[in-house]
């Protein structure tokens, strides 16, 4: 089977699985103190180029947005982010679980505009409403886009204006920043947000994310927190050694470009081979319009997500990863291009 | 100032009030264990031709909404509400900070469709998203419009269909069951809802909602989380000699009839004034279009809340209640009388 | 039946429920903001010499606590408290529903001693430990014993010294400021605690907690909390109207005395008659060791509350109260006088 | 340095880690859904002498401990645990976070006597305290010592009859099992418990626990839980990796009895050195009273932990693992017995 199924069906890189072996004997101490932690977080901030950032290792991703949520926010505040965001509805309510309502406003692809946020502002404020205190964005989108670094800018200064925290789920960031259009870098999006967090899991490691917190309000008190919900792993330098290995040699951004170049390789081809695609590509995800019969058929060789439309149309969708290889992206290419010449 | 603020300003109708005073120096046991608890508890078991609900007094409706959160579902499931739904907005994210997503779905005419039940539950199923588990309706709505009996069986029979249950938040409820096209009697809620309650607050009591539990799956533990929760009040007879008074001699149901009736006057007054409604009225609650000039003046002598549209336009809200006189009705319908006239 | 089973058995003082029959049928706006709040408000400022402090209105003890744990503390901070603090076992567990642990630390005449506070300290400060932030007592306390002045100022002393909070529970504060030995008055409370209630619900009141919150980083946000949780109510003016009538002419110390007076009266006269005093009385609450014969006796025309030790023996409590009359404690004396004379 | 500070100083042992490069490469669904999670699964089950129970593989201890209460329990349902209890003050407060109360008792040799149940069921019952649902007892204790057979079923019996879930944290289960006094199986603990879990981070896994649901009752739901809380890992195929391979060839209790071996070689050697012991050793853990002259020189070569008792004197703890060498062991002995020939 061909797997294009999503970006984290495998273990590990090579380059991380190696540093795991190498550093496996060694004795380090417990709960993110030990020295691999300690690197992974200089060479995390080289590339942010400050020296002031919290980071913390965090096996997944909706563990580093509940810890956010919770952490970050009081009891009474509230978290805006857009119909399609991972929090609202492919998290099991984990932002709920910690108390916190999420205020759902409509995205244009997959982005949140701004004026979204004037129009909570302005219909919330009240006591009998919650307190909206954090927009919550993702790059790349749930759907593949790309935030541009003008409108993180706009977000940035809109949050500001209201008082308001900038989170960025970056779960897919590594994608992100080497995509063709990109024209946001780490250190923009440390001077624009007030936490983020760097995916590890879908960008190579076997486990983690890097959660960074810029603003120095929200820093105090954040382990207490990531031991409460149990997010503080015993053998934290397994975190550690993974990120270390991670942002060494830039094999942070080797991985994004790489399944960048797959994924145009793919496009690419599937248009050649007159696929119809849903939307235009900007990352790693290709969604193609296709019919029953070909999802049918495509299901005895490879591995894919199929998503139904309001209309009941459906949309498949490939993910491409650091995993992918070439003779994959050639043999779904090969078997769009054998339905072309059947017809 | 003539009061159509709301159907709270005033204490308590003085049917009521003397039995608090009646009630005032007898020495009874505490935390809703006693006889004015008991006898109430009958009373309205009476209206619901069935003598095998549990029945908790509870000082407020957002009190009472979160407790049957808290009590009625596991952590992991979620309620299903339409976008006018007083726990969605209007309760400062009081069901989340238990714990639960509230999936917001569109309602018509204030209420809620089946289909969107049918939907919700297409779109979820999935470990990563929350279990839908609770169906939330209000009658009178938020608008004040009614359900109607077809209606409440159509949705108690979705509800069963999935394995939902079914809430009702009566904080209306007087005068949704005395409104002149109303066909649903309390024994019909009772017959078709796993849980509701009886507002108290809005019809002639200082306070209290009475909830009825009627699923005898709900019931066991419910005490226990009325006191966990700051709700248990060590006087509860204060409670149940209100409700006592308010289900003896119908005074519950003389209550809604007037505050409809003085809706009535009202709204057909108004009419002939030549007052545009900006919804058909069904209960006691009235809306109409009108001017910013209009607003200003009617300010001077009138209390009454205003609402702005999307496309900024401002509509004015009138409520009536058991407080409201022909006189304050009559003061009404003359401002508009002499508007008209002044044209 | 005679009434010394607790100090809210009965509904409210006349003085108060006069206030609440004379303000009934005023239009008043909701939710706490209107003139009676304002009014009470501005009464127990008065009282405590100051008028920078915040005051909600809540209807019960449980609620206030939860309330105080929720808005004061961030998720993984915890409470001091002793073995008989109210919060540890009488309320259900409801602030660690809130998220927080409570600390339990052994009290010495229903006192926290400082030196309790010093070994919390030198035990806690790892991540892997809550953080303690707030430290709990209650006067009158649960056995009716006081603090001191003395006592008082040490540990507000102490808790500035660990940058603690310090939160006192005033259920029983009436009978504790107007108790013989008493050395402590409101301004003091005001200018050693951080945040504190005044409890109405024991003290004549139908249902009413007076939070002060005097810390001023402790304000912020507090009515969010207020309403999130259901402790705002729609008719917010009942509550400011009892306690308007609570601070005006001195009725909230008369009600306090009036109670300790009774207490004083009654435990010389169980001393003339023998009966052998299990603690040492100082404010509305007696103890006295006594036998299952006479418990069984004393039931026929008298309401109370039994303890039972660790060692088995009965434990019975008297309570008196604002309601408490001179014959209710001559027929209590009376039986004792001829269980005597009996031998 | 010689480590003798904890069981989970180092990454994997080496059967571990070449099963995890060993599968990095393969392509597997995510959310423990993959074979290997089932391998894990029936290996296990084969251990238990069962077919009928839920495994979930979790990264840590506190995570395990939390989502056991979070999902077993209702929100007014409490947790009965001694006073060493790992989830008492070595978890950051995480069960109060997720809502519920622990309530501590005193336990006898690290372990719970069964009185201790009684005394509390006695002293609970009513609505104004928690409701006990939960024994939580650990194997091996805090402080090495084991649980017999006999214990365990009484424990079990009284849980039964006070109709309470009987919970054990096995985060030292192997050492446990493996200890030359221990009588117990894994088949006796899934007779015996209502839930357990295997731990892995303290015997040779990277991270991980295994936890086993045998109650019926408490097994539907558990993935929504799990995902909400963050602990369903995306890429689940690491944790059954590891667990396939640990219960593959008797790995498990191998890696158990080596670290037990460790210990009694290395208590041996200790009393023979002439140390004294503070407490007999049953498992992996030595604890002995010494000076802090003999503190500072230990600290040059060897890492341990020292605990301060209540009376200022210092113990050592020694810990020994799957990856302590006998050359440790012997260094550990030589430097003591260098001590005693100094003297």
């Amino acid at each position: 089977m061909y797997n294009f199924r999503n970006d984290y069906s495998q273990g590990a890189h090579g380059d991380i699985l190696n540093r795991i072996v190498q550093n496996n004997y060694e004795v380090n101490p417990g709960y993110g103190l030990d020295m691999h932690c300690m690197k992974a977080h200089n060479l995390i901030e080289n590339e942010l180029g400050r020296s002031d950032v919290d980071i913390h290792f965090i096996s997944g991703g909706t563990q580093t947005n509940l810890l956010a949520a919770a952490a970050f926010l009081k009891p009474y505040q509230s978290i805006i982010a857009i119909e399609t965001a991972h929090i609202l509805d492919n998290e099991t309510g984990a932002i709920e679980a910690t108390g916190h309502k999420i205020i759902e406003v409509k995205g244009v692809n997959g982005k949140l505009p701004t004026s979204r946020i004037d129009e909570v502002m302005r219909a919330y404020g009240s006591e009998a409403k919650t307190q909206p205190k954090m927009v919550y964005i993702t790059n790349a989108t749930e759907t593949g886009t790309l935030y541009t670094l003008k409108e993180l800018q706009e977000i940035s200064e809109k949050c500001k204006e209201y008082g308001l925290l900038l989170y960025l789920d970056g779960a897919r960031l590594a994608v992100a920043l080497t995509a063709e259009t990109n024209d946001i870098s780490l250190k923009d999006i440390a001077n624009y947000c007030d936490a983020f967090f760097i995916g590890g899991t879908k960008n190579g490691l076997i486990i983690g994310e890097a959660l960074v917190i810029v603003n120095d309000s929200l820093k105090p008190g954040f382990r207490y927190m990531y031991k409460q919900r149990g997010a503080m792993l015993a053998k934290g330098f397994f975190m550690g050694s993974q990120f270390e290995a991670l942002f060494e040699n830039g094999l942070f951004y080797k991985l994004g470009r790489h399944a960048n170049e797959m994924a145009k390789k793919l496009a690419d081809g599937l248009v050649s081979a007159g696929v119809e695609l849903y939307e235009k590509h900007y990352s790693n995800q290709i969604f193609i319009l296709t019919s029953d019969e070909i999802i049918e058929k495509l299901k005895r060789d490879f591995l894919f997500e199929i998503m139904i439309l309001p209309d009941g149309q459906k949309v498949v969708r490939f993910v491409t990863s650091w995993g992918t290889t070439e003779d994959e992206v050639d043999a779904l290419i090969g078997f769009f291009e054998d339905v072309k010449n059947e017809k």
